[in-house]
């Protein structure tokens, strides 16, 4: 049996929906990766009452660690620790390092921008950070506010067992930041001392649709041997389908023959079974090339994505987004007649972008888009959702493809963008090939 | 005393992180609009143990509607209408009606994909579809799969009372599509008779810090009269700090008294009070005008923006991604001796790129970037996070200016793209007043 751990995500602005968390599937992964088995995620606003109730529920779940994350602010209504300390029946102290510590992260981004971190709200803001638990382990913060671990208490005369509590801050970078120290305390890790170490390994395939994967799983229920050892979560994402399966080191043959049937059964489909994605792929595949973007519908997205990466600028020149016709023609030398005749919606200027762009910016690789992202603007020839790409490569003749998306507008405009990445690996995978 | 509810989001990919939960915080603010507390989400995969211990926690709170999403496909691990029928002690039993609706619904999807719609295994999963507990009221799909609203039970010898349940499906488009007919069904409708219609404002800030608003909300505590009937929600995202206040309407005056003490505080700072986002505000303002960009660090990410929503060609022409210096001298006429002096990221560089994209792209108005998104290429000069803006708008001087971002560089672009955006609204609307 695995350690078991629930998560607590604070914050009234999360639970309304105005920031979207981010934090409670990051920490679950982590956890995942570790081996522990995660069953509750669960989100609560800044109310002592309900965050109590959860921390209850989790107790009474019989979890081996809980991680709360945010609630950990300068400002009132910032009461995490408070609770989780009356939760534990634990007196909160002052511990005087720590706000000296946080005294003076605050001073340095005072001075920065000419405030006063002598105030008295300031001072007082933070000795409420510096408040920590009896017997509780503190975590030194990334941002001004300490973590807190709270080690497990056993069961007492009237009082169930009480699982380890790690607190942790709102800020996603915060948290990312303290987690390692965290992991590493004397309280989590006794906490977690029962999990079991498991493997991690990630399928990707596009264009795969989930009955045929379904199809597939269920023949390797049958034949693969060990099959129930793997957990695997499949999700369908921007077109394409994750793969994600975790078991222990004991299943490795299990997972091998996994791995080989799904290749067996979808190989046109599966384009990454090392875990790479298709950013990853490209990136790699764009080494030694220069490539430029011409966009219409997906108006500077593609582009967007490529810059992601650290790096990108050692192989992506520029782009350029053509939204209207004029700039198509006076930017890309898309001839007028060939819009004219064709319609700004063809593999025709497709082509003549991809090929525009490639020579207009110097590039040897250049991919393009033209569709109708809608709502508006679709007929029964060209509908909504309709979009034509192109790929060029110096030295060999441009690729053109078109294809209909289902959705809204934001949906066209991401399936499309993931399409043309998908276009330009496998036309440069082709290039290399040759 | 209003209505409470809570809502449990299903779903291993979800609880795992490989898929960000839409459907929770949607609800969660639907559902708030209507006047029900919202206390708790809760999340878990598709476990049915795991399911059962959140809808007795959930029921054990108290809450009067309990809202599930996910977990209603035709496979075997969607378990969620068995278990909540488990759970409230009902049978299930075959919806013949519904049986044959979705059957239809497959059997046309099935024609176009040249599938078969009545292989044994389709026809299963049809059945499985179209289970409903005893007593409860099927709610027709949008996709596949129907929802189902189980009756409040109250407590019998030996079980306590069972609030109302709300089954919903996982695809954030079906769950939406579904919930007007949801809340009109009879027994919500009694869940949440207790409910409290209130208001909801949003007022928006742009270089507003946490702490001078904490300062005026505790004057505001003080001064307005009423100030504790309304629920205010503060959150800072990119930059912007969203102020959400939900009140009945006995708090309209404190409602009034608090944006009056906001903009009062705060003029320089507050940009919007009618829940208009900036996107909205530039895409009036940009009526009759036409506007190019020319980006650099943000690659894309402003043109993106700008064409994100319907109708965004009336105004936006195109846009170049200028990531070598040679595309910004070749595409947008900045003097390569000016890069060489100057550097590429300088004020006179963004306002070359501004002015070229203007004249390149024959428009009336353009937006520039050029910085340092990192995490490489910084020096003490010029730090890491720093980035350059340029503003042009035919006829007037182009306006130039300089920030630097804090952060990682997906956070740094970020910030940039929505400084821009700032920059541009407040440009516009001088030039609009001459």
């Amino acid at each position: 049996m695995s350690a078991r751990a629930g998560i607590v995500v604070t914050g009234t602005e999360v639970l309304t929906g105005r920031v979207s968390d981010r934090n409670g599937p990051w920490v679950a992964e982590r956890l995942l990766d570790l081996g522990v088995d995660v069953a509750h995620i669960t989100i609560c606003g800044d109310r002592p009452d309900d965050l109590t109730a959860q921390l209850r529920f989790l107790t009474d779940e019989g979890v081996d660690l809980i991680v709360t994350t945010g609630g950990l602010g300068p400002t009132a209504d910032d009461l995490t620790v408070a609770t989780v300390a009356e939760f534990c029946g634990r007196e909160l102290h002052l511990d005087t390092d720590m706000e000296v510590r946080i005294a003076d992260i605050i001073r340095a981004w005072q001075r920065r921008r000419g405030g006063d971190p002598d105030s008295a709200p300031m001072m007082a803001g933070i000795r409420k950070q510096a408040m920590v638990p009896a017997g509780a382990h503190p975590i030194p913060p990334v941002g001004t506010a300490p973590g807190v671990v709270v080690p497990a208490a056993a069961a007492e005369s009237g009082r169930t067992a009480i699982p380890a509590i790690l607190v942790l801050p709102g800020p996603p970078a915060e948290l990312r930041g303290m987690w390692s120290e965290a992991m590493a305390a004397p309280a989590v890790l006794e906490a977690l001392a029962r999990r079991e170490e498991l493997r991690h390994a990630t399928i990707r395939a596009y264009g795969l649709s989930e009955a045929d994967l379904a199809e597939t799983l269920r023949t390797a229920e049958r034949t693969v041997s060990g099959f129930d050892e793997l957990e695997i979560t499949t999700c369908l994402r921007n077109g394409e389908v994750e793969i994600d399966t975790r078991y222990p080191h004991t299943a490795d043959t299990a997972y091998t023959d996994l791995a080989a049937l799904l290749v067996e059964h979808h190989a046109h489909q599966i384009f990454s079974t090392d875990g790479a994605t298709i950013d990853d792929q490209i990136a790699d595949a764009l080494s030694g090339r220069l490539i430029a973007t011409a966009e219409s519908c997906t108006g500077g997205l593609i582009a967007a994505r490529l810059t992601d990466r650290p790096g990108s600028s050692a192989y992506l020149v520029g782009g350029v987004t053509a939204y209207a016709n004029e700039i198509k023609t006076a930017l890309l030398d898309v001839p007028a007649d060939l819009i004219a005749t064709h319609g700004a919606v063809s593999e025709q200027v497709a082509v003549a972008m991809a090929e525009g762009a490639m020579s207009r910016l110097g590039a040897d690789t250049a991919v393009s888009t033209t569709g109708i992202a809608g709502p508006g603007g679709g007929s029964d020839e060209k509908p909504v959702g309709m979009v034509c790409f192109g790929v060029a490569i110096a030295g060999r003749p441009t690729v053109t493809r078109t294809r209909v998306f289902p959705g809204d507008r934001a949906t066209v405009r991401t399936l499309a963008t993931t399409a043309a990445l998908h276009l330009l690996s496998e036309i440069l995978a082709d290039a290399a090939d040759r």
